[in-house]
């Protein structure tokens, strides 16, 4: 039986949302995939998250989600809380992921709104209330309009908050905005509620606004990088949290390294996540799941000389 | 085992995609979906469509879904084909989806472009190309940016088309002007491909343009309007298919009965179909899958009323 | 003083919306101008729109503005009606270019609903009315989501159209679904309104739908065929309508020519239309307005290849 | 002849975005305008942006946008350097803007890229180039894909910095990652050019990030809060910097006080600054320009109690 391992409420710090190592063949590099939870623990982050749009949730088949969270909770040995992404198109799809991560010994779930369908917030409401309703573990909402081509509002994550339905917020919309009024409404609701950012680029200043942590896809690269920017910004130490974003901002650019006249997004920020790990020594190979394109060598040169300013090489 | 039918190339007519009747607990109601495949084979439609949008197929799981193929399969008996949609996130998932379906006996898959991720389009002609090279049954691409959030290119349709990957596309684009380009490009490519228009308020136009046929969810209450309409058009009655269709608009005023600002645009419209199919005594319950809302009586006698008013009921 | 032109009610038929032909230093080039309303009233069109997204309205700074209207109705004679856009916005800008429509002779106004702002239906409807209050023209409402951003909800058009606010409605969205939903609901409302298809790939479908006639971009190139598609359809003569339709939509792959990674799309559809003129020798130069780019040789080349193909040249 | 103030290089600090107060007949009201300039002067402002997105400019006509100029220009006393924008919708256009607002006195020009119509960074460049070179001023770009509906592309501005085309950008895209890897990009660039954010409730983590500057519409209502934030800031504040946005968050639901199911965004969030101007004794009435509706009772309420709980009333 997998380890239990409680989330704090609320779960804060730096919680990467893993890359799915993959074989040239395509299937799960269960190997890699223990390396890169190793590291991670290494790097002293606070949690780990499967099978978000970092981890290719959408591409993944079924028996390779479930691998992957037996995987990471596997390496994770109760180290650290394992939340896993319940990614589907509506509610009693989300329900039948988010059980088989239950069992499969998550700690808690991460679930998007509705996508493909058009919803109203009173159905998004409910969504998520029944998906906490059938299973028991501590349930995180995941804003990230660029991918359900909605954002969550405002009121329904407060009123999920205090009823407590949403143990969180994981928030990729980028609306920094929107975020700040969350944050300054969120502290009228009971202090365990949680807001991660997953805009990576601005850390430092959504800590200074009172998030709790940071779901950093760049966090697989560089998860010290990320460790250090929390604990200077914790500390009050702005102006080195700042530094160290503007570092982590630079390093980014290997997300842009794949020709966008001949690739999709995906298959640039994504193999250039690979292309890092694979160049560190982390993982096996570069491989992402089809139907992504692979980075060219010149791509995967742009990658290395990108980790060597960072220092990471 | 499963009857096999054979698709006509191209495939032309009324293919309407099939509601998934449910039971007020959310289970598939085999009887009343065999009930209703029968209605539309007794109405003369010319296919059988399930698990496309209208089929609810986004709020399904994965074993309800095999019901549904199952079930209609079974109720046509040989009598008529049955495309199956494999809706999902990306290539792997949706090739499990198409497995099953030929498994069960479906004689086609329709399937969209990835989505929630972002993708090229040679990444959507690779998505394309593994699906027909691993499930030997011919393929239709199903165009629907109101879900999928993107549009499929003319180019890739058309040289997916020219290399047999593709038997047809179901356009549900909207947009007219592409598809009037798109079939008189396909003038140059074999006579085999079929395009069936999804826009179902304006079938007479498609088909004056040279769409093959069409896939309209208004088409699960009121078949014979769109035989009739598709006959008129075929005999070239332009006329006669004009006063149908325009009929036929009227009606589809049903899916505006839900109140916008309380539900979701799939509650209102998915949920009139099945209220209307209800009311004409195909299906025993009107119930739509979570978490769409249910529609409240003054809604249904708006639906009754508008059942009248098209002869009915 | 203009001579003045009442529009019919409904105006019907083809109404072409005139390109703006430049000098290369950028000025209205007036001779051209006239040279090609000469040649539109000779292939028999309907109606003149000057100032519309293809009359390049949005470049057009208010000097050069009133020059095109001026020529066109003195070019016009009184041979046809000539509507002006007032392409602004938001009201009180729109009011001061359709005050100078008026007085420089135009016989009706064209007008969006506000953009750059983010606007109810209630103030769309305010916004219409006191344009209409204000000057005494017939006044159409121009839905072309491309630019506007949204799109004119039906309910407001009806509801404009029953108070006699609006004259008509130029129909750019490509909805055809709504636009059939909007002709079959504007029955009930006094015959007089004038819908007015923009989407010139679908024109037969459109005009089988019951709208009143076209305003076809392309029409500046083939207004003939145009005047022929419109006859047949009125004739009820379908076939041959859409087989006009067939070679129009052909010939549109003009507005390709441009390599849409230099260039945007304005580029290369109007300078597409402007060329073509240019080799048909209606205008002097193939110049657009700035920031515009212009087409390289080998898309001319195209563009006199279509042309030859369209059998116009 | 009006008082020049050239802007310093780098721009810096607190430079609101001027309500243009209105007469209830709809004139600009040149006494209110003149006191709200001078409430921000004594308030310690660093500069006057007049004609922005919150400064209506979308629905002023040129007269009234020439008077609105002349009236902050005089005003200012040359005590501080006054902005203008040039908003419409192509570069000869906004040429025609940006002459006046030189001839009556502005120190620099603010002008976005094309909107109505589709355009490619290479346009949007040659857009930028061609105004800077008629008008001698300092030019910001500014960046608000709300209203434009395309986001300036982090290349073209870093090129038109680098070409000294551009003397800074007003960002109020909210994409703060995408700003902080152009913060950290630009500092390759010469000293010179200044970022002012526009996303007023996450100034303290763009100023964090190496922004110059902010441009808060709600700095009309509350300048000496803004003042205190970027002193906050610039000092090493940082806590401080973000308490004071938090409360100037929590008085930004005055924006929302209006019926969404009423009246458009703009309505509501103009309204309520216009509304708290009034309410503050600043400006003579709370109008704003057509076809925007008025906030009701309940709504101007709530305004004063925001304003009473934000310590201003």
């Amino acid at each position: 039986m997998p380890l239990s391992t409680p989330l704090p409420a609320p779960l804060t710090g730096v919680v990467p949302p893993l890359c799915t190592p993959l074989t040239d063949s395509g299937q799960v590099d269960v190997r890699s995939l223990a390396a890169l939870t190793e590291r991670l623990v290494a790097a002293g982050v606070d949690g780990l998250f499967v099978l978000g749009s970092t981890g290719e949730a959408a591409y993944l088949p079924d028996i390779q989600r479930r691998t992957v969270i037996e995987t990471v909770v596997d390496a994770a040995r109760g180290r650290l809380p394992v939340l896993a992404g319940a990614i589907d198109m509506a509610t009693a799809r989300v329900l039948d992921h988010a059980r088989t991560a239950q069992k499969l010994g998550a700690d808690g779930i991460v679930a998007t709104a509705p996508f493909y369908t058009r919803t109203h917030p009173a159905e998004i409401a409910d969504h998520y209330t029944r998906i906490r309703d059938t299973v028991g573990l501590p349930l995180f909402a995941y804003d990230i309009p660029m991918a359900v081509h909605t954002k969550l509002p405002a009121d329904t994550v407060l009123a999920l908050a205090a009823d407590g339905v949403l143990a969180g917020l994981k928030d990729s919309s980028g609306d920094e905005g929107a975020l700040r009024r969350l944050l300054v409404r969120l502290r009228t609701v009971d202090r365990g509620f949680s807001v991660l950012t997953g805009s990576e680029l601005s850390v430092d200043g959504a800590l200074l606004a009172g998030a709790h942590g940071v779901v950093p896809g760049l966090g697989n690269v560089d998860p010290a990088g990320y460790v250090r920017l929390y604990a200077h910004a914790r500390a009050g130490r702005w102006r080195a949290a700042a530094d160290e974003q503007d570092r982590l901002a630079a390093l980014f650019s290997l997300t842009d390294v794949g020709d966008e006249s001949a690739m999709g997004r995906s298959s640039s920020a994504l193999g250039a996540f690979k292309a890092a790990l694979h160049l560190l020594g982390v993982i096996d190979s570069p491989a992402t799941a089809a139907p992504q394109l692979p980075l060219d060598d010149d791509a995967i040169r742009t990658v290395r000389q990108l980790l060597e300013e960072a220092g990471l090489l």
